[in-house]
């Protein structure tokens, strides 16, 4: 199914931010999208519109009962001027998922990519030209029936929003910065049988606690432990982790705790691809510590959308302190970062079929 | 402190509902109260206002992250014509410790409860008169800065809306109903080392799924287990749960994952001072079927602000079904019922000094 929207276009466009200082998600584009839902009416009304605030009544479920969801992308504009998405379709799915979670309603993934490239289409503008630089894309849903009682609501908004970005680690000639994270052995991300694997705000405030708490310990973020032994390695901040022991690469499995990313199943099938033994299973981070012991631990990374692939360069635990890959860039980050970003900009070739032009 | 608000009268005050037929958080009052806080300056500009839309940034953190929380009182109107809140200081005290576990900013309880009164007193007209009627209060915080990054906001509004509300039970004379409840092993409310024992969002809208799973099966509500074992009970819907076993009655301790109540704490106040042995205490949904067959369960309860006391009258558990005080209204739970709604509604002296009068 194609779907149609109304564009109505800014009489006041804003001016460009310069790219050499963009930081991230703090401007944004000259426009966005909107869409309702409604019981019985489905989605509908989809438009693009000038960039400007909601009006919501202040007892819309979103201020109250957390139902709302949100999910995270980029559009590059490659060096022959060609503008493209990575994976947009993965999004789409997980957005399916979490919609099911959360009592929201489902969307059509054609619907959802659709809308996102004819926003996009729109701001072809707002894409900004230097190495490192993309436009975040930011779909997100929320419920909005003034209602106080404690049901799923019936009226819900889909908005896309766009926001210019710089690159995610301000180095000079660009690349990756590795990170401190402190092991998080008190609060919790996500349980069994919680809302864990979909992209809800619910997860992501809750976090914040011990976000801060990883700065108190001088660390960029938390490396979460599962919620029943606090023993299990499951997430980096709100990133996937990957633990290189030995020859093997060792990422938490997805068994409902885990967020799905996009990039994270990306590095499985690159690894896949290169030969390189990847699995995905449960691991102890009393495993982690014995082969930092044993010198078997070679690398670990985070992954996600807004960094690509975060080297871990030190990993607090209790009261030690543990260097990976001598507090650098390991090779296997490297090569992962390299490809991802030459593919997602274009400098490499999509062998993967995981580029959508816009 | 004492604090000062400014106030702005709607010029076109709304039809006061018919009190016959009023829904619960459906219709709401003429004004609100709203407050900003900054970084660096605080909670300032107190106001009462006319009611209307909130203007927010489709960036604002709220939308994304779920930084909110909320609270829910009533005020009730009593036969002389005075107007009570219901231990008011419980709701600003739990406040505290949500905005601590969601890094949003410390509230004095003198401006929460200062607020709600202001308000409260502003919109004496809007609570209703008739018997089981009263005028529901939700205070709650959004975290409102225009900004993508999962972090602390920096910005945030304190707002109270009023609605005013007919009986929970449907009930000709009044009185209690006692529902189905479904015994939930699969979907989980909060673990330890998460958000369960603060009132935000995140928790509401993420047991949503439970909620429909639970209608699916005819059920008014699930009872939550807990996130590791799928065995000791902890809540009943929103509300707290209380057991009672042969001559001890039982609830889910405050280890984290359960919503201190102020109910909650009053029926444990009022148990104690009646000598009727109350605990705190772990129980499993095993010893309760147990304890059913035996012929030792004697009622099984729900205590929370909408409906202060709840009995449930049959409990889905796998594929069993326990019927619970004859499916009917428990001795414990009529006297916790009459005593709270009659020391609410000023019918039955306050000699627990839990009222405070606006």
């Amino acid at each position: 199914m194609k779907y149609e929207f109304t564009i109505q276009k800014t009489t006041s466009p804003k001016e460009k931010p310069d790219p050499n200082t963009l930081k991230f998600g703090k401007t944004f584009s000259d426009h966005m999208f909107v869409m309702d839902f409604e019981t019985g009416k489905g989605w509908h009304d989809g438009r693009i519109v000038p960039y400007g605030n909601l009006s919501l009544d202040p007892a819309a479920a979103v201020f109250h009962y957390g139902q709302e969801m949100f999910e995270g992308m980029k559009a590059y504009r490659t060096k022959d001027g060609r503008i493209q998405l990575f994976r947009p379709y993965m999004n789409a799915e997980r957005t399916r998922k979490t919609n099911e979670r959360m009592c929201m309603p489902d969307i059509d993934p054609e619907l959802f990519v659709g809308a996102i490239k004819a926003l996009v289409n729109v701001e072809r503008d707002w894409i900004p030209e230097k190495e490192g630089t993309s436009l975040y894309i930011r779909p997100f849903i929320i419920a909005d029936d003034p209602f106080l009682g404690v049901q799923a609501a019936n009226h819900y908004m889909f908005i896309i929003i766009l926001s210019p970005v710089g690159p995610y680690y301000d180095i000079p000639g660009g690349g990756m910065a590795p990170t401190k994270i402190f092991v998080e052995d008190e609060y919790v991300r996500a349980a069994v049988g919680g809302a864990g694997f979909a992209k809800v705000g619910g997860n992501y405030g809750a976090a914040l606690k011990a976000q801060t708490r990883a700065a108190d310990h001088g660390c960029a973020q938390v490396l979460w432990l599962d919620a029943i032994e606090h023993s299990y390695v499951e997430e980096i901040g709100t990133s996937n982790a990957f633990f290189m022991i030995g020859d093997e690469v060792i990422t938490a499995p997805l068994l409902g705790t885990i967020l799905p990313g996009v990039t994270r199943a990306s590095v499985i099938e690159l690894l896949n691809k290169w030969g390189i033994k990847v699995s995905e299973r449960r691991l102890r981070i009393g495993d982690v510590v014995k082969a930092a012991e044993e010198g078997t631990l070679g690398e670990i990374f985070a992954s996600g959308t807004a960094a690509v692939i975060s080297p871990v360069g030190e990993l607090k635990f209790k009261n030690s302190s543990i260097i990976i890959a001598d507090g650098g860039v390991g090779p296997i980050a490297q090569r992962l970062y390299d490809t991802l970003y030459g593919i997602q900009t274009g400098t490499l070739a999509d062998d993967m079929g995981w580029t959508v032009e816009v």
